[in-house]
């Protein structure tokens, strides 16, 4: 999008040269971030943080000028195309966050969750609930307080003002509805599975792995998955995310010797997040509304390329000459036998990032029905161990109590301030199912052409109505556009029933 | 230095807070640029070309912010200590060389230099030198307007005023001097130097040297060397740099596999220059005061660790034992005839950055004598391969005729603008032999010290006398107090004697 030849939309013209300007200080932040997590040295820890906060206040000063006010205001009667009128919707969305909050807040938010996130990584070792406590409670005290700001500036309660960050226009009622319908039906489906699974015979692959092969098998998986290693890299970190920006995307996945299968499907996960970064429209870059459109939108891609394609029965065709390769002929790497460990639902796990697709949803929904209420004001920090453990009991049958390290201080997200995140975790694994019911639709021969290496229908679909799409449309007319219906738990549950019952 | 607590120095309190934003956006540039030269892929330039230029423009403005006129001035009647003085004065120094150049010509200069530097990566490769001249001259028009505004500023000559801001205070008139001595008796000493290799054998280390053996041993041979991995790292690029920030240095080398000399010697050069900024006072960071002093000085501690230090006598006894390690035993190992590799003269060499210790300052000063006039407006572009060839002919007896690749096209200083900045590789090389003339006098015994992997007289000299003094004194006072006397070429004349001829 040239800014330079608008010349009957000058208050527009100016807020898109605004919006390039903070994409191109966010490629910075974006590198940085990514280098502190693959590359940068212990000692370099201060004055990185230092780095990152200076730009953060410059980013945070551009996108609460007060001339955006004007502008915003005189742009509405320019003569503005649908894409620009689009895009207006997303500038305006930007400027209202990033205003709702006084910067003092922001300040105050940003140091006492980096110091709760860096206490909390050996309280967390330790078990130590009661030293995390009272870091916990002045992020927990000034997230209340930042939901408020959002609450009053938006006239959603303060839950909601938080979710409709990561997903716009999504509400803790809806969430209620598709969530309390999930409890309906999954304790008892993950019941049925397991006791099919129990008369199942599975051989687990033995080790060593070793890393160099396990790193080959990575970049040649995801090179077959269409990342372009022409825009992008594959590093290692303690944690795999996809970092970077749509022009240069970083992804980063852990290698253990002992086991492949995480790096591998930590690697395809990013890969999904990457493919939609890779994808977004190259001629609105530097746009509102060339950006992905939510978080849980996202996780659907990632879900897409981890659950709904990887895990399929007919990607093990794919893979298990590929295994075979990598680390000699095995047994376990027969593609049924593969497709049986990718697909083994362990309920006895308490930790949510290990847990498998069945039971993953239920570890979302504790998170939500405890972060809800504690944002609202309607509990307190005290209350959240047991709360956490009846939970864990009720949904999976699960004893937490006085363990902390595996319960409630298992996540990151709380000690850095991250609530209304959780639900888009298990709406994306909702969405990619959805994404999928329609694909089988219009490809009905879908596994045996990913089992032949074909995953263009996915690929193509996907490009078309998600990728290609960013931000132009509000999220549900997205998914209405996408799928012909709003976000619908019931192919999910189809999924679910067909991969692990049918 | 905590700025937040200088009340009666407000003025002075301002300025250093804004160096210290700059500091921080400096620390996100180096950043960036590292990741740009080791880790980017190709698609990712173009963003990140926008995004550098945006920190620069922003890095500008701050620099240029006309309030600081208002601080300088205040500040000179606060009751500053001697630091804090020292402090001022570099502050000014930046202030004025930063707001010296109007904004446009800076600009207009970058982009002519990026587009000549593109350029003359394949205009080298295919001896363009007619293709390369257009370029070429839009920089040095640019650059010559640069140094009249600059020479404005300063009272000094163009070329002088572009020298200052490597090494201030150095003025031409110096460098004739200096640049005249060594041509007095520098080529006599290379003859003699010749005839006597002429009789001496040396054994050829044998490929090929695996590159993750190289790796090792760089990593393992700087480690000796005291480069603190915790605060910095050792990676790739196709031409070896230092950069980073003093709180984490990026070292970067390049290996081929048929020759480690190049990848060892080039990789001890560049942890020189990591010492100096990883010794820099942490007290002092973020302002201009703990700065490196000068590139002269920067590259002494480069050529003092890869000249004085690694191809001494003494540290191939330290060596010959790694490389058997590392490669397996080689009767090229053996210590004499590694001294004999590392010092073997070649004056057929036509490239400066392959050139050894001996005829690397002829290299040097043919440059200072072509690009001093140029800027001058004494000469004109057409008269340079003429220059050159007669120059390389005087000096090194070497023809160059038609031979721009390897002749005037060979270095990318000039296609980037960088003129003035020759003269630093050769003041560093004297000053290197300056600092070891004085640290031999307090440990005369420094070559068996080595041997026996003591490099602690070395260090802790150059820690009290150039790594923790940063730019706290003018630099010729800073060779004053460190050395007892003014750069005197005697000792670099001594240094080479000794080592060539004794």
């Amino acid at each position: 999008m040239d800014t330079r030849t608008l010349p009957e939309k000058p208050a527009y013209a100016e807020l898109a040269r605004l919006q390039v300007r903070l994409h191109r200080l966010h490629h910075l932040g974006s590198m940085v971030s990514w280098d502190r997590a693959t590359m940068m040295p212990p000692k370099g820890n201060e004055a990185r943080a230092a780095a990152e906060a200076e730009l953060d206040a410059l980013v945070h000063r551009l996108q609460t000028d007060p001339q955006q006010a004007e502008w915003l205001k005189a742009a509405e009667s320019e003569p503005l195309d649908d894409f620009e009128r689009a895009n207006l919707r997303e500038i305006r969305r930007k400027w209202r966050e990033a205003n709702a909050l006084p910067e003092s807040l922001v300040e105050a938010r940003t140091i006492a969750a980096a110091r709760c996130e860096h206490a909390w990584r050996a309280q967390r070792v330790a078990n130590d609930w009661a030293g995390f406590l009272p870091n916990l409670r002045e992020v927990v005290k000034l997230t209340r307080e930042e939901a408020q700001f959002l609450a009053d500036d938006t006239g959603l309660s303060r839950y909601d003002a938080l979710i409709d960050r990561f997903e716009p226009g999504m509400r803790s009622a809806e969430l209620d509805r598709i969530f309390g319908d999930l409890k309906q039906w999954l304790p008892g489906l993950i019941k049925r599975v397991l006791e099919r699974q129990a008369g199942e015979g599975v051989i687990t692959p033995g080790g060593p792995f070793p890393i160099e092969k396990q790193k080959e098998l990575c970049h040649a998986l995801i090179r077959l998955l269409g990342f372009d290693f022409q825009g992008g890299r594959l590093d290692e970190t303690t944690h795999p995310f996809c970092g970077g920006v749509p022009e240069d995307v970083r992804l980063t996945t852990r290698y253990r010797e002992d086991d492949f299968a995480r790096a591998l499907m930590a690697t395809i996960h990013e890969t999904g997040h990457a493919r939609y970064e890779q994808n977004l429209r190259r001629d609105w870059l530097g746009q509102p509304i060339a950006r992905a459109r939510s978080f849980g939108l996202h996780e659907s891609q990632s879900l897409a390329f981890e659950m709904q394609i990887a895990r399929s029965r007919g990607f093990m065709a794919q893979l298990a000459p590929i295994l075979s390769r990598a680390f000699g002929a095995h047994a376990a790497f027969e593609p049924e036998n593969l497709y049986r460990c990718f697909t083994r639902v362990k309920p006895g796990n308490l930790i949510r990032v290990e847990a498998d697709e069945l039971t993953y949803p239920l570890h979302v929904i504790l998170r939500y029905e405890i972060e809800r209420p504690l944002i609202e004001g309607e509990i307190e920090l005290e209350d959240i161990p047991a709360l956490w453990d009846q939970k864990m009991r009720d949904m999976l049958g699960l004893d937490t109590r006085g363990n902390y390290a595996d319960g409630c201080m298992q996540d990151v997200h709380w000690s850095e301030g991250l609530f209304g995140y959780f639900p888009s975790y298990t709406l994306g694994a909702m969405y990619a199912a959805q994404w999928f019911a329609i694909i089988r639709k219009s490809a009905p021969d879908l596994d045996a052409r990913i089992a032949a290496g074909d995953l263009s229908p996915a690929f193509d679909w996907l490009g078309a109505n998600i990728w290609s799409q960013g931000s132009r449309w509000e999220l549900p007319e997205l998914v209405q556009r996408a799928s012909g219906e709003a976000l619908n738990p019931a192919h999910f549950r189809k999924h679910l029933e067909t991969r692990y019952l049918g």
